[in-house]
């Protein structure tokens, strides 16, 4: 049996302005996780108010992963990583809290009790395989400053100056803001009294510090899959591989599959952050470019990757139905819409 | 899309000596629903520690419902109706917590919220179909109270004596304590200073003084359902038709049905409590009578239902699929134990 796992959390690092894409309206940014858990389990909506899209109308990949399971039959599995709005999809509980700024002493304090807890309900999962996807606004801000605080590309030793190296960090937004990621995480390290490569080996500092719920979520639950003889692909971009690093910082070093997109691979050299980490890489295209449809965006840098996408698109294109995702994204879109426009 | 919906609670009442056989160590009784939820769900034990058999080793209704999902494929959905232990199934929240013994005065202060919660949630479900069952152990005595409570059969005028009058009471264990039932029962009614009839047409009175977080969350759920033109199909016995009771007394006369099994049927007069209620009433057998396994004690009186058993079974015969239960359900208590006996 296949399981797609979404680990859905939120933190107060995304209401940092400039950080994020995931939601049009600010305010309704701290919905998208739960509206994303419910999209995947139900292709409805339940509680939330509306389908996430982007500034510009790009739906969320939350879409995309429900398309895929319409067409392939996973089961599924949510794992409350700190939500901070209702959600109508069922959830299993590891202790994690929402996430504050990072810019805080102590964002992220629910995050080592997290870890354990979700470690041991990989261990205790009965299935053959897992696809762990994440959805938590801020995401790549907060997965970047947990690779620094680990010192680097991670599986590899920590260089010392705790520079990012390699480290794939993509982006929801065209325009990836960088510098203000760099800045925000410098803050971070400075209110933490933490200097960056400090928790290399020590993953739970640094998800704790830098980080945000759904990294420890999904990094505990990995290590404990791993552990218990699950095969695991991470779908996903720049989280999963800061995920990926966390599980090699915590000495777990079982095979392991990172599965993402095109357009993630499109912002950065994946093959060498996969092999630094000991991962295998899958990129696969939905096909979303030169489209006349609001995916099209995919095509032009937004959105990219989010929800487990990368994975979900895996499991098309193993069982021969990739052709079909496009498509069937845009029934989810209009089907709880009304419409797919913007 | 058809869903299994299944409602899990506790209560303390369930710790009232010789109310309750869903466990065979008193200790392990309010690990009953958790572990149901995960037998459901996954088909195997995540966080639960022991797969619940009754005193004499017959195990779960949920074994039954597991094997009849693994041969139909239906949908779940698993409602926290105030779980005492941990559960690695995923669950929706509606605000319900454990109940506290009836004979307390107030022992279900959550159960008027719970039942609203639920009723949104009901409503907002995208499904075609719902197969309500229930887990929670005691729930016969809280049912027998919300009946008599209300004054009657449910749908019919409150007698005003508040006899319960024809009320189908099961009983998990074959010598059914009916006796100390209604002791407890009035011993409800003195706490909460309500006399039987007092909670005619005030549905959520009932459930709050002398029922079960459980019933409150069906009952609202199934209300919300069918308002929003949801078939229904209740999915147990007693506490099944304390929850139509519920419906009915909530002013919603849609049509809907109770799914039972030939274990309960042979207890009670069902014909004559379902069409008071005006309810359709569907009664299957699932041919454990003369296995020479201890699903043979289904037959002899233990157990009966639960945990959605007779819902699951209605659709294993609308499927064709009922002559393979048994053997499934064997198959699933052996992969979760090693081994089917007591």
């Amino acid at each position: 049996v296949t399981r797609f796992v979404l680990v859905a959390g939120t933190t107060e690092t995304a209401r940092i302005e400039g950080i994020s894409a995931a939601g049009a309206d600010p305010d309704l940014v701290a919905h998208t996780p739960s509206a994303d858990a419910e999209l995947i389990e139900y292709g409805h909506l339940v509680r939330a108010p509306t389908v996430p899209v982007s500034p510009t109308g790009c739906p969320t990949p939350a879409a995309v992963t429900r398309a895929v399971r319409e067409q392939v039959g996973f089961e599924t599995l949510v794992v409350d990583a700190g939500l901070a709005e209702p959600t109508g999809a069922p959830t299993v509980e590891v202790g994690a809290k929402p996430g504050r700024d990072i810019r805080e002493a102590d964002p992220v304090p629910t995050a080592p009790g997290a870890w354990v807890a979700a470690r041991e309900l990989g261990r205790a999962l009965p299935d053959d395989e897992l696809v762990v996807g994440e959805t938590i606004p801020g995401g790549t801000t907060t997965a970047l400053g947990v690779c620094r605080a680990l010192g680097g590309e991670g599986s590899q030793p920590p260089r010392g100056d705790g520079d990012a190296g390699e480290f794939p960090v993509s982006s929801s937004l065209p325009e990836n803001p960088v510098d203000l990621k760099r800045r925000v995480i410098d803050d971070a390290f400075e209110a933490s009294d933490l200097d960056p490569g400090a928790a290399a080996y020590r993953p739970k500092l640094a998800v704790r510090f830098l980080g945000d719920p759904a990294l420890a979520v999904v990094a505990g639950l990995v290590a404990g899959a791993l552990e218990s003889g699950t095969d695991v692909i991470l779908g996903g971009g720049t989280q999963m591989f800061a995920a990926a690093a966390l599980v090699r910082h915590a000495g777990v070093a079982d095979p392991l599959t990172v599965a993402t997109t095109t357009y993630v691979a499109a912002d950065t050299d994946l093959d060498s952050a996969a092999a630094a980490l000991d991962c295998e890489l899958v990129v696969t295209d939905p096909g979303f470019a030169g489209r006349d449809d609001p995916l099209a965006r995919y095509a032009a840098g937004e959105a990219k990757e989010g929800a487990g996408m990368g994975g979900a698109l895996s499991l098309a294109e193993r069982s021969g139905s990739l052709g079909s995702v496009a498509d069937g994204t845009l029934e989810v879109v209009e089907r709880v819409n009304g419409s797919y426009g913007p």
